[in-house]
This record gives C-alpha cells, sequence and structure tokens, in this order.
C-alpha cells in the first residue's frame, strides 16, 4: 500500500488521497517553557476524514524528530512516495478515516512549514536563528493544543506517535488529563538515558563545528550541510537493527563489484547512508535538528514531576504502549516502565513487546501484529 | 594496580616498571596485501619480561585500532597511566612476565612510531599521506612476523588481543598454523558486519568531509581534528553500553547545575564525550584511522577463505575466545561462532561469555573472571 507511484489515480480507493496542508496562525504571543517567548507562530497541518458534529472524533499523530504533519495522502498525483504513516491511516485502516478526523502537526520549532529557528522573527525582520527559544516536549504539546482550540476540538478521541512523538503523546496525557480519552506512546522513553543523549550531542557537535554553520546564522541556500549529513548518517544507524542491516545490506558491494582498496564507496550501506544523507540534507533545517534533540534530551518526566509515577498521578485516559524487541535507541523495557508506572496509578494500560526487527524504525512499519493492536485499541 | 602516579618508585614490585619502545627497521620493501609496496618500514615495539634460550616464551600482544605497543609499565616515573594492558601484564599477573617475553607492536599503518600515512616516503621526501598502501589485517601480522624473525622467535606461546587485536589474532593462527601455540581472540569478530562497517564510514566521512583534511595531505600541526573528533565521540559510545553509560552518568548535570537551556555542555556524558575527543586528536592521526577502520571493514575470513570453517582448517593452536554479554559492537555470538567453526575442524577451542556490563571496552577492564580464564588457559 506504501508503494504510490505510477497508477496512483486507481488506487485513491481505500486511500486518503490527495491532500492539502494548512497553516494555522496564532496571532497572540507564546511563552516557552524556558521563559523566552515569541510574538506570533504558525503550525503547518494536514487532517484527513471528517470532524464530527460534537469534534470529539480527533485522532493526533505525534511526529518524531526528523518527520513532519504529511503523515498521510499524497501532495500531488505525481508524488513518489505518500505520507509517511499512509500505511495506518485511511479509509478502512486501522487510523480509520471514516470515523476519525486524523490529524497532524509539524512540531514548533520544526522546518517544513511551523515557525521555527529558520522562520522571519518579526521584530527583527530576520530569521530567528539561534533567538529561537528553546523547545521542550511540553512546548510541542501547548502549541498543538491552542491549534486544537481554533478548530473547535472538545476532545482527543486518541493521540498516537512514536519516538519523539510518543514523548508528546506521555505530555498530553500529563497536562490535558480530561481532554484525552486514549494514548499509543511507542519506541519511546520517559527520559532519555546517557546513551542517547550522548549520540544526540555528537550529532549537534557534527553540525556546530561545521564552519558553514556560522553560529546559526548561514544562509538557508548554504548551510552546515556536511555536518547534518554526518549527524543525519549517525543517527539512521540508531534508527534500525545490527539484524536488519545485516539481512538488508551485510557485506554486499555496490553492483556486485569485487573487493578493491579504496575510500570511496566499498559497500552498499555505505552507499545507503550517503544517499539517506543527502535526500535529508535537503529536506531537513540543521538548527531545528539542534532544537529537537536538545527538546529528546530535556524531556525527563520523572525529573519534571518528582517520579514517574507522580508524572501519572491525574492521567485519566487509557493507554497502549508497544516497544520492540529489536529497538536499542528506546529499548522495550523502557516503554514497558511506562506501563508499569501507569498501572501502579491504576490507569488502564497495557503494554505489548513486538518483535519485529527492524529497531527503533519498527514503528513505521506496516506489521499486521502493530496494525491489529491499533485497530483494537482504537475500538475499544 | 591501573592508577600508577604519586608513589610509583614504591609500587614497581609486582609491575613492568619502566619501559623503553624499541624500534625494528625492516630495511627491505614489502609488498601488503592490496599489491602495492613500500621500501622499508619500522615496527614500534614493547617488550616486557626475559626471551628464553629457545626463544619459545613468547606472548605476543595485538592492539586494537586505536590502540598501540604501550601495554605495560611506564614510560617515565611521572608517567600519570600506565601501558593500556597493564593490569594484566606483569610479574606475577595472568600474562607473567616472570615466565613470559611479552611482546607489542604497534601496528603497520599506525602512528605511534611505526610506518604509516604520515611517515616520510623515502622515494619522495613527503609524508606518504594517501599514497600509503592500503592495510589489512593480514599486513599487520606479516610485518609483525618479519619482526619476531628478526628477534630470533621460534614459536608464539600465545596471541592475544581484543577487537580489532582480536582480528589479528585469527589472522595468526590461519596464516602460521605450525607457530602459533595458543590464541586468546576477545570481543572480537570474524567479519564485520552492516552495522559496525556503517559506524566506520560516518567517522571515515566525518574526517573526509572536514575542511581541514585536505585529500589527506594536512600538515601535521592542523590536521582535521573536529571530523576525528566526531568520529571518536560517535565511536567511543559503540565501545560502551547502555547500561554502563546510565551508572556512569545517567543524566547528571555537570558540577551538579540545574536545568539550563543552552547548546553548551548540559550533561555530563557531553562533557565525558568532549573530553575524549580532545585527548584522542592530541594521540592519534586522521589517516591511520582512515586505514585502520578500513582494515576492520576488509577482515571477512569466510570471504577471504571461502567460509569460516576453511579459514580454520588448518590452524594447529589452542583457542579460548571471550564474549562479553553488552557488547553489542562485536557482539557475543560472533565470538561464540568462532569457536563452533573451530570445534567443527577438531581444534581444542572453548568459547566463555561474561556477564561483564562496560560493552565492547570490557575486554579492559580487570576483571576477576576475565583475568583467571587468561591465567589459566596460559597455564595449560
Amino acid at each position: 500500500m506504501n508503494a504510490a507511484g505510477e497508477d496512483l489515480t486507481q488506487q485513491l480507493d481505500g486511500e486518503v488521497g490527495l491532500v492539502t496542508p494548512k497553516d494555522f496562525k496564532c496571532t497572540g504571543p507564546f511563552e516557552f517553557e524556558s521563559g523566552q517567548s515569541i510574538p506570533e507562530f504558525i503550525l503547518r497541518y494536514e487532517s484527513y476524514g471528517r470532524l464530527n458534529a460534537d469534534r470529539n472524533n480527533v485522532v493526533l499523530v505525534s511526529h518524531a524528530l526528523t518527520g513532519d504533519h504529511h503523515c498521510a495522502g499524497v501532495h500531488s498525483l505525481k508524488d513518489r512516495k505518500p505520507g509517511w504513516w499512509n500505511s495506518l491511516i485511511g479509509p478502512g485502516k486501522p487510523i480509520d478515516t471514516n470515523k476519525f478526523f486524523v490529524l497532524c502537526a509539524n512540531c514548533i520549532g520544526g522546518c517544513q512549514g511551523s515557525t521555527g529557528p529558520k522562520s522571519i522573527d518579526p521584530k527583527t525582520g530576520q530569521p530567528y536563528n539561534l533567538t529561537f527559544p528553546f523547545v521542550t516536549i511540553r512546548d510541542m504539546v501547548l502549541t498543538q493544543r491552542i491549534l486544537l482550540d481554533h478548530l473547535g476540538v472538545t476532545e482527543l478521541y486518541a493521540v498516537i506517535g512514536g519516538s519523539m512523538g510518543g514523548m508528546q503523546v506521555l505530555q498530553w496525557a500529563i497536562e490535558y488529563p480530561d481532554y484525552v480519552k486514549r494514548i499509543v506512546p511507542m519506541a519511546t522513553t520517559w527520559r532519555q538515558g546517557a546513551q542517547a543523549i550522548a549520540f544526540d550531542e555528537v550529532g549537534r557537535q557534527a553540525i556546530m563545528q561545521d564552519p558553514e554553520w556560522k553560529e546559526g546564522s548561514y544562509d538557508s541556500d548554504k548551510g552546515p550541510n556536511v555536518g547534518l549529513a554526518i549527524a543525519r548518517m549517525m543517527a539512521h544507524i540508531t534508527y534500525l537493527s545490527d539484524r536488519s542491516m545485516d539481512r538488508k545490506f551485510g557485506r554486499k558491494r555496490p553492483g556486485g563489484k569485487d573487493q578493491s582498496y579504496s575510500f570511496d564507496i566499498e559497500f552498499e550501506v555505505e552507499s545507503y547512508l550517503r544517499y539517506q544523507a543527502k535526500s535529508f540534507i535537503n529536506r531537513f533545517d540543521a538548527n531545528t535538528y539542534l532544537y529537537f534533540t536538545r527538546a529528546l534530551g530535556y524531556f525527563d518526566l520523572a525529573g519534571a514531576y518528582g517520579s514517574l509515577d507522580q508524572a501519572f498521578k491525574g492521567i485519566k485516559c487509557k493507554a497502549l504502549s508497544v516497544g520492540f524487541t529489536s529497538d536499542w535507541l528506546f529499548p522495550p523495557e523502557q516503554n514497558r516502565e511506562i506501563v508499569l508506572a501507569m498501572l501502579r496509578q491504576g490507569i488502564e494500560a497495557s503494554y505489548t513487546q513486538l518483535d519485529l526487527d527492524l529497531g527503533h524504525d519498527s514503528f513505521l512499519i506496516e506489521s499486521p501484529e502493530l496494525f491489529g493492536l491499533i485497530r483494537d485499541f482504537l475500538a475499544s
């Protein structure tokens, strides 16, 4: 289903189909958790399906670090790829757009249409760059709540997301216990550990030490592309698993060529990483990468609320947490701990660990087990 | 025992003590596996203990990617740190210098005294830089054999090493079956998988994309330090484990400072990585990093000999292979596979998996279990 393309006009049946992103502009100031503020902001978002009369059939999708609002459908019939969660969202799909009004917004601080470091600061007429406020997961949630209020949404039927999206999901439940009815955090954590913080720091250093970064004030057409590419290549490895990489690439040579001796591409996996990096630097802003990885690092529910149990004390939603055996970035245990803490608070929560072997990115694949779980949970 | 320092003169009892590195110069040409050659080369090495009359009490230590020949003792009584395996090597220690003549050489291609990319090419009077031949694990072994022949060593009582050192150990057993009596490969692999190849490629890209790299022809005082630092920080994470990093650093703030908002050091683990990188760029050459990581990637016993069983067909030594549960760079399974293949060839081999939780670097720690194993194996 994921492979849109050639004959798309005939495939639109059962698909979200053509979508147009919308911009919501909040014309009042927003104060970030850091105490810094901006006078106004835009959130770019997409929605699929129809808001019902009670405005309570909303499934909010939260995107991951390098994701965006375009999670289903296509922007043009010529698009080679649909949105990043197109296999999950659509008429008759697990997140059924015949029933639900599905919404996804590019996070504040982002670079895909929402206000972020590369946006123009109305006070100066120049890009914010590093004067943009530090962003936290809570800031992402609070700005999205403003959007939902603007749309008149009265409650969230569910919030779902993986990785950084899963952090937002947890924050939603804590922040708005009466508003959020169901949550599905996946492949996430309630606080980053030292290893994840360390990988993010290396990525930031690769960017910030790139001479083209210029303290964040690079021109939009000539940024720290080398550093951003290095950060992406490294991070990409952490999203996969040893096993899936061996299955897909192993020690294969590009084009089946024999062993040679060179510092050029010698193995297919090297070619793959360079391709990933190249496509990434064309779509992602280096400063947003800095801000969002800091948001990941700062996220710590136990630190923010005294303990994880304390963090979950007031929440009222039902929860389905999903961890993946092969995810070594946010290991299954950290996802299980979320549910254990919720259960101690008397919350109706369940944990499932799936044996998909794609690593952290397992939450993005079209898996019958995962999709069945989500479908059933949303029907509950 | 590792903490040399203040009162060293009184601690030398039971220690290797003061050592002086030696240079062996091979004045004839050496042809590398790639077919490229150099007219002469130097191997810098250290030795501890005494060569016996039969010249057959030699324990050869093979160093890892960023290691060197200085594996025991001190170069000066003011040295703050002894050699990298000082806890293992010395009078009465598991590798007992009262019994054994212990030798370790900086690998060919290295940057700690042995001939490598930054050495002067006698033909041009200029540093080799990227005209240095590609190095393989086999080249490391063959050049060390020339050194041992020069010293009149008649056989190797044992060869021991971890990581890249473990690869050399395996190659020794294959290359010189009558010469090598015992091998101890640890935390190693018989071929790098896609994930390890990928991490090394990111490190190389960080170096080669650094504008100061200059196609490898940088001045020795002004190299691609930024790229080398990024490569080191990333690689260092892969040498540790999630658990050990959480135990050591967790989410600790430097100096216990409160949460702030900045792209400077916010977590202790970030400070640690920067410190590691800084000390690394002061002692290691970027081009050697490129050559040695390529040597790691090219190493593939199954590829080179048709199969792992075929690779081990002619070997005659006894083998002790050690894997570490928390090592996710060269996981225990890959170490076990080595022994399984040896056993299929009728070789006296045993495998032990140790539950040390320091990750790949577990082979470097002073562990009673590990040290007991090595002591017993060497006594066998």
